[in-house]
């Protein structure tokens, strides 16, 4: 295999960054807070389309953009331009470098709620700037893992192929988003860029066009098989399926693919009533001896049309998904936040709460560790623990784990490890970590969602995953509202 | 101002394509179609969220793609590891130049189901390829430029600002989902680059985390005060609106800003019950004698909640808008299509057409020209008229126009001047447009709304807009669909 190219390097993106991290840097900078360590969490309050679990992804992203982050001397003069900024502030945006630390949950892994999957600490200008992109990144590239992991649960263990770039929010909405649909699970994409860049296989095959341009369908079809006798794959619905594209399909399979040695790959439907056709199509290939061509259906699905049509018995070998995974359309929107969490202050740690009238939108204070525990026969995962940075889980001990809203469901486990969930990617802004390959991190999403159980797999009302806060945690946070609570009064 | 840097010119994303062109390229170049010239047509079959009308937008960018069409050593290498296309045709592609004629809509227009708004000349092989960057730029920025329209409307006035860039599909989501906003209506953006690249205000003042980090509400409000006292924006619901933020605020203004000699801008509300706040806000502020400080809100806000609000007179001066502006999220996908719509054959246009099951996918054939007929009195726009590309219509003598299916419906109409629609872009591959300024092409895109009749504009249940074919046009069409309509039998 060739070198890839790669143009993710070419792109400096630090001035992709909301405004108001930049007015937020400069009044740090200008009340002496520019050495300020900040501590903050990135997480989502909960699951797209109503599942049980999130699968992470995008660190490989985040990765480049750190490594990347720099100020031209253009940047500097644009921001010169908006007579808000000292020259002093300026010049320290000149002569940044990024020195944070930086902490995530490798991609792939099943995520939940309220946990943080992400946490920066640094300077307080550094862990603030990089906010809008840490959001952009994670929130993108998790909402379309999520959804293909969905959809491709919904197949059933036949392939699916992602397809959706055209229809696409921006270049890079398709570029990550074949990216992301790899790891959540499909098979290829259609994304030729994302290919080169990512090592994940892009294919395909006609389109109606191809079928048009000819005189006949017959004729589009013989062109193509005899290009590409061993990638026979027609699309069978440009006129009408039964009547012309199978039969046509067919005539060529028997005169000239056959002739030529090679066996026919599939036809490809893009519209119309997917399960009557499906089990037509199959009835008449099986009768014409090809039983061993696969159907292959394209038209406006997700993991809700999938499931029905398999349902009703359709015929299906393999699925093109696109608009609706590309865009996560049932819910386009990852709605993960970036929260600051603690600050230092003379040798300790002040942790810093948000309030708020929305119960669910308090953050869980703090500079924090995430485990996840398993249970030592099944390897299944029981729980997930938020703890404080410095706590440690004695394994051979009982834990007792409770509700953090209901507190008198408890629940006292034994037989179990942990696993501490967040791995450093930076170490005072050095990169300490080597992304895996997406094809590695497709095929550990996998592995790792085999250990949640049935229940949080559920499409429909899941049982809730577990995440708790070790008692430390839980106090901390109740003493701080407790702290806020004359506000209320 | 300051010379913009451009990203922009730094990408090359010839390798962003389905990877389908391609082997149909191949397909085309081995059978000795490489020269033959090709028309397609991209249009869209419906306006999203049941509106009646799009903002065309994404054209500057498809003007930078095309002229930036290229293969590189690297991308020839990629192709050819994959085993499938033929030193020919790898050939071809190393000396690619891209030799099409392009039209276009220009950005800003209002346009309508199912007439071209981008419509590719040339050689097949070129003019297939472009397919999924015409219909990707073209679906991405018409997706959030008609989002943002909607939404700016149902403000009524007040000034609405793009603040999605955190939730946006990918980086492009965000930098051009920002410029399409500003298309659409929005004031001003909080993304930076776009700023840069696209001369549009970004603006911003301060997240949650500035006042957490202060050692009290009170001090954050006074250090922005002091750095930012012509821009004093205070973000109050960090911990209680009305019993800590606004009081906090009010403190300050009296005490920092009003000695300092300047008046307060506003206060900002992310949360919570926004009709409710905004009243007593308002009432507390007044009350302080600070009538002039503007309630700016920012919470989930779409057009339906922004009508709602306001309907029930919540008091707000303007709007922060995010996730659901930039990732449209009611109706995250623009369902834009690039269909062959003829092909030429010595020296004549021999036109194609798409049948299908779905009537209203069946496509309309030919190489095209589209007119705005607008009145000469009121310079209302009447209807659209898509005919066949040489025909010219006469201003001077009465038009007959008819439903293209319920063909009884006709309508004579007098007194008229036409538009031609589409401007030619591009014209044997050399650009021949220059793309106006986003400020410009929005001013624009405001002006060409307001000619249309405010039953078109409607949210709910809007006027259908004609757009009708010329008598010439529906004729070769239905001559196109007799022809096929045997296999139907």
């Amino acid at each position: 295999m060739t070198e890839f190219f790669d143009v993710r390097d070419e792109r400096n993106l630090t001035m992709l960054v909301d405004f108001y991290e930049l007015t937020m840097g400069n009044g740090y900078f200008n009340n002496n807070l520019k050495d300020q360590i900040a501590y903050f969490d990135m997480f989502f309050r909960r699951v797209p389309d109503g599942g049980g679990y999130c699968i992470m992804a995008g660190v490989e992203q985040l990765l480049h953009y750190f490594k990347n982050l720099k100020f031209t001397s253009e940047d500097i003069d644009y921001l010169r331009s908006k007579n808000i900024f000292t020259e002093e502030f300026l010049q320290y945006l000149k002569d940044f470098k990024f020195s944070c630390d930086v902490w995530a949950v490798p991609e792939g892994n099943p995520v939940f709620p309220n946990e943080p999957l992400v946490t920066v600490k640094g300077p307080v200008i550094q862990a603030q700037f990089v906010e809008t992109m840490v959001l952009l990144t994670i929130n993108h590239q998790t909402l379309i893992a999520t959804k293909a992991n969905r959809i491709c649960r919904a197949a059933n263990g036949k392939p699916v192929i992602e397809l959706g770039s055209r229809r696409a929010q921006g270049y890079d909405g398709a570029i990550y988003g074949a990216r992301a649909a790899l790891i959540g699970g499909c098979v290829s994409t259609a994304c030729t860029i994302s290919e080169q860049l990512f090592n994940i296989p892009a294919t395909g095959t006609m389109a109606h066009s191809w079928v048009q341009l000819f005189p006949t369908e017959y004729d589009a079809f013989k062109a193509w098989a005899e290009t590409y006798p061993d990638n026979a794959v027609f699309l069978v619905d440009t006129y009408n399926v039964t009547k012309s594209g199978i039969p046509n399909a067919i005539k060529v399979f028997d005169e000239i693919l056959t002739p030529m040695g090679y066996r026919p790959k599939g036809i490809r439907i893009d519209s119309g009533d997917i399960t009557y056709l499906t089990k037509k199509c199959r009835k008449m290939l099986d009768d014409a001896g090809y039983s061993d061509c696969n159907i292959i259906i394209s038209n406006s699905l997700d993991e809700y049309i999938i499931s029905d049509v398999l349902k009703q018995g359709a015929t299906i070998d393999s699925f093109g998904v696109g608009e609706r995974l590309i865009t996560a359309k049932s819910e386009p929107v990852f709605g993960g936040v970036y929260k600051l969490v603690a600050i230092d202050s003379e040798n300790s740690i002040i942790p810093k709460i948000k309030i708020s009238e929305n119960n669910e939108k308090i953050t869980n204070p703090g500079f924090k560790k995430l485990y996840r525990i398993f249970d030592k026969d099944s390897h299944m995962a029981i729980a997930d623990l938020i703890t404080l940075n410095n706590e440690i889980i004695d394994e051979n001990e009982p834990l007792e784990i409770f509700h953090p809203i209901h507190t008198w469901k408890r629940k006292k486990i034994t037989n179990f490890y942990v696993k501490d969930m967040m791995t450093q990617i930076f170490d005072k802004g050095k990169c300490v970590y080597d992304s895996p390959s997406v094809m590695d991190i497709k095929e550990f999403a996998a592995k790792e969602t085999e250990k949640l159980w049935p229940e949080v797999l559920r499409f429909e009302n899941p049982h809730t995953y577990y995440v708790d806060l070790s008692e430390n945690l839980w106090t901390l946070k109740q003493s701080l509202l407790h702290k806020y609570s004359n506000i209320y009064k």
